[in-house]
């Protein structure tokens, strides 16, 4: 099976299509796990147990875990989420020429992560290289590759926006590429839900593509448009991270359970434009 | 100092423009190294003890050290190549946004590798997501920050050669948004050799940004365009990788010979332009 058909069957048994971003900033991880043998791998695991039954997938962001005991705190998480049965986008944005591309694409590979690991699902790729950089993964049937096309920052204006002689957007042909890249039915696209108007633009653009929308969370984006321009077939993701990982930061309940409250809501929030 | 002035005083004492890539491909290592506890640290040891007298800089690419041993591997190699005296540019080509780009910049600090390493001195980002995406790089005033502009690769062509509607390419507009970024005197950008016309073009759009130009080695790209354009002042460099690293695999030479061999040819050969 490819990876958006197991993404469809988990969106279905949870009626969620929510995406967790496991982000455990160190400087943010509470009292209860700074003691742990791998802290973040701790609070991930916490995080998993009470999200999961909201969780149509976990986001590890990689920035998060670049060092020695960050790749094996980043396995565990791939190995623990896997074991459920939650499929797991590595949030790489990784994209390099030749045979530096190749070594990339073991990110999706569970010997990279020292642990007897299983592999991440899906990763998310930057096209500025195109499309020979991104081969690697786009080859692998069985997951999938989340393409940056729009993204929920304020310089995603920078060059995503300028304006190409043929009238378009640089983001839009962006979706066009990626649409052409789709040969192994295996793309998506991740458009920030910051950026609404965009959000429909390149719905038209990609009709068939699934999207990983981010920035509804902490950084305020429109969660309608997520997922009215996000799902299509019934598959696609809107991802928060923060807000759901360190909601326990403003509570006084425990900081797994306010991250399960968390992932419930939003997941509820969306259910109602579903 | 800043890093561009380090590397010029580093380039005026070898005489050397060459930048030495480490990329060591795990299934390329030598016999002699495999039974080390590290492998790609042996390994790159020896290329750095051989090649050191022809280096202004060695480059390793992230991409061969993203596991548990290869953080530790990295660490040692950036450590062993300061206490040298010799600046170390990181080539990670990361982007990203708000926390997740601060949490990237630690690549650029020490202790993210697991051993009491220095700190690499500069590192390569992509442009795709814009400025804000790189602030955490660009506001370090003691490092080198260089921008992908156009990439030494086929598929380079995809994005940044599309046409704009001012009559501009996309890489030309990021060489102009490169000069606007280099608030603290320390973006490069980095021009592949194989794209011999994009390098007179972007020289001329960028004055006084240096270059970092790969594509020379086993890319085949142009030499006497890489040198003419891409050094200025005094500072850029020329990188080879594989056909320095690897240059023992048609000898019989020891590899780390065969490599300082590789590395005195390409100084030479690049000083004929300077």
């Amino acid at each position: 099976m490819g990876f958006f058909e197991d993404l469809h069957d988990r969106i279905v048994s949870v009626d969620s299509v929510v995406c967790v971003g496991l982000d455990p900033d160190p400087g943010r991880l509470p009292v209860a796990v700074r003691e742990a043998e791998l802290p973040r791998w701790a609070f991930n695991r916490r995080i998993i147990d009470k999200t999961a039954p909201y969780a149509a997938a976990f986001k590890p962001n990689v920035a998060f875990y670049e060092d020695p005991a960050g790749w094996r705190a980043l396995g565990e998480t791939i190995a623990y989420a896997a074991g459920k049965g939650i499929p797991v986008i590595l949030d790489a944005k990784r994209a390099d020429i030749g045979n530096t591309a190749r070594r990339y694409a073991r990110l999706l590979d569970g010997e990279t992560y020292g642990v007897k690991a299983d592999a991440p699902n899906a990763i998310t790729v930057n096209p500025y290289l195109g499309e020979d950089a991104l081969q690697p993964f786009l080859d692998l049937d069985d997951r999938g590759v989340f393409v940056l096309c729009r993204t929920s920052n304020a310089g995603g204006e920078d060059l995503q926006d300028l304006e190409l002689d043929s009238g378009e957007r640089v983001y839009e042909r962006v979706a066009d590429l990626a649409v052409q890249w789709n040969r192994r039915n295996n793309v998506g696209l991740v458009v920030g839900a910051t950026a609404t108007d965009e959000l429909a633009t390149i719905r038209e653009r990609a009709p068939s593509l699934p999207f990983l929308v981010p920035g509804v969370g902490a950084q305020g984006g429109d969660a309608e448009a997520a997922v009215t321009h996000g799902v299509v077939d019934g598959v696609g993701l809107v991802n928060a991270s923060r807000s759901i990982i360190f909601a326990g930061e403003t509570t006084e309940t425990p900081f797994d359970e306010a991250a399960g409250a968390a992932a419930r809501r939003l997941r509820d929030g969306l259910n109602r434009f579903r």
